[in-house]
């Protein structure tokens, strides 16, 4: 089929995207991001819920602009034999099928991975749903919140006796939208070399457990159960937000190298042979102790101050931004991470650029708009007619 | 070069890793679930810094071992002649190099990707750092909590008028780390077809950003700065925590239809056409009041009461599970999301398994255990004489 008119190395692959919200429809930018086409199949009449989702402008949800940029949208009822004509001449000349249904929602169509194998044994099968196509849990649907809580994310996040706290970005979905984005270009690499593809399964919840990272091993080794730590690291210290003077400043000495130059740098170069505070875990066991006696200094003087002073000595740190705050840093900016597009309902709109930045490929900030629903279906027939008759 | 004893789409891939602590390692850990052999070059004498992260089993750290699963250790000194002279052979031999250093380390080292294009076409380099390669801020060191400060995500975390709030786990690290598994994945498939490797250069900051997701498109279309938002969803209502009888209870009721569930389930059909709540921008308006009309209904009886009310609703809903009540979870255990290893150290140690579920792919719960520093020196010289001979 046609290629993506954005350069990458995903350049000639075709996904097809039955996804809605977020954990698919995130996948399917970032596949798009490198290259990929990708061609949105939606509901007839209502679309992606997230069409839904305000805040909207000129009546056009900015949620779905910002995470749909550069798709093709064609509506489709995969009930309707017309249409599913349609959907099956689109999967002969598709590389991957992406879908976030709950478990057994495709096979009802008659499109489960068994059926379409067979059928078009080229296509690699992506599923990313709320608890994965196996276990007891998987007719369930799920939303972040959802697997936020149940996968452990949100007992670790906010202050110890306080109230339950959301991690405020959708990393529920976020997660899965990437080991399946993964497990999609590891699938096309292995065709390359088999002709064959493959079923992904990846699930929210199961996306949320890999992502506890050291909360499993600290539990397994400790059989203490981890609880909210606020707003510092659990093993490394000092790794925290401080008070200073005006606000806040986040401190990271990951090492005892760093620590040293943070002791000298805040006039304090006998830490570094105090025994409370000799090594990482000395610090960690005293980490209380040690927080007053830095906040002693830095409440002297303000989060700009502290910022230079510890740059100068290269002391991991940073202040804590806003969004408005993020989107004018002169980093971010000149990492081309501020893009945008013009949207023909909507005008500009601003959203985040790619993170993977790939050295011979273009990185543009303006990026092409998220499409209306079923605005490529004309091209998008005409294109397959024209196929059938070559 | 030898393949990796696990079965995988990237079997036949060879990763040389030279990252240290999380965001690199996470990344190499992704690919060697994956079937990609991951030879792990450490600083002779102290190796990964995160072999000094407690908690400790035996000596040996829980936190490097949860990681580093699968992995070989060869320590090499890249000052040292000998050493680049083994380096250079395995880059020679080598599809991926993984490095995490500051922008401008490696090419101290005379091992930036120019250099190593030039000799090693076929290799791709891929870049895992705080801030980049390019920017004001490239030769500074960045670790997790600094660009969750500074990428603005600890400005959505918490409760407003509260303090500063880290997300639980290190997602400014993970983040980066599957960013830079998808473009190595790409860069892969890519490089079938020209035989070229590419530098991918992937930032914790940027990663941050586009993880912001719609607290972009918030601001911009909105003008309005996205605060803290406690344990409910920005724009989508019910989707949050709710207080029970005896705890709490997450419900997330992203569209109209699992509303009218909803409020069926919890006695209280007329809520669908009373105008506060009729459709998801009148519920987010009135937040405060429909929360206020579940919890007066919720506090009627315990947590696990609703989830069997609201399940056989097919409302999506779940509990706050600690880390404890995880690894239990009938969900995660049938999906071999609890994964442990035997390691010659330490013993058995629990961990999370792999969350890319690929169909004809063994996903076994047992899987190899992470190296202890050099130990597999020997062998790969051993290997590399005899590669060199044939």
């Amino acid at each position: 089929m046609k290629p993506s008119s954005v350069a990458g190395p995903l350049n000639g692959v075709t996904v097809l995207d039955l996804t809605r919200v977020l954990a698919g429809p995130y996948c399917a930018m970032v596949l798009a991001d490198l290259g990929a086409r990708v061609i949105k199949i939606e509901v007839p009449g209502t679309g992606d819920d997230s069409r839904q989702v305000g805040p909207f402008i000129n009546g056009k949800s900015a949620y779905f602009m910002s995470i749909n940029r550069g798709k093709e949208s064609i509506a489709l009822d995969l009930k309707a034999p017309a249409d599913r004509a349609i959907f099956e001449r689109l999967l002969a000349r598709a590389d991957v099928l992406l879908e976030n249904y709950r478990g057994g929602t495709m096979e009802k169509l008659n499109y489960g991975f068994d059926v379409l194998h067979q059928r078009f044994p080229q296509l690699i099968y992506a599923a990313c749903s709320g608890f994965g196509h196996s276990g007891p849990y998987k007719t369930r649907a799920a939303y972040d919140m959802v697997v936020q809580g149940m996968g452990g994310v949100m007992s670790l996040t906010g202050h110890s006796g306080g109230p339950p706290t959301r991690v405020g970005t959708s990393i529920g979905d976020l997660a899965a939208g990437l080991f399946t984005a993964i497990g999609i270009n590891a699938a096309l690499f292995e065709r390359r070399a088999t002709g064959q593809g493959r079923k992904i399964d990846v699930s929210m919840l199961d996306s949320q457990v890999a992502f506890l990272e050291n909360a499993i091993a600290r539990y397994a080794a400790t059989g203490e159960v981890p609880g909210p730590l606020g707003a510092r690291h659990s093993t490394i210290t000092p790794f925290a937000a401080f008070s200073t003077k005006d606000g806040h400043i986040i401190i990271a000495a990951g090492n005892d190298g760093l620590f040293a130059a943070l002791a000298k740098a805040l006039g304090h170069p006998e830490w570094t042979t105090d025994p409370r505070f000799r090594t990482n875990p000395d610090r960690t066991a005293h980490h209380a102790e040690l927080t007053a006696a830095m906040e002693a200094v830095l409440l002297t003087n303000i989060t700009a101050h502290w910022l230079s002073v510890l740059d100068k000595a290269s002391v991991p740190c940073g202040p804590i931004n806003n969004v408005a705050q993020v989107l004018a840093d002169p980093q971010v900016m000149s990492r081309n991470m501020v893009a945008s597009a013009e949207d023909p309902v909507a005008g500009r709109i601003t959203m985040a650029g790619n993170p993977i930045k790939l050295s011979g490929v273009p990185d543009p900030v303006e990026r092409p708009y998220a499409p209306g629903l079923d605005e490529h279906r004309a091209a998008i027939l005409a294109e397959l007619d024209m196929l059938d008759r070559e």
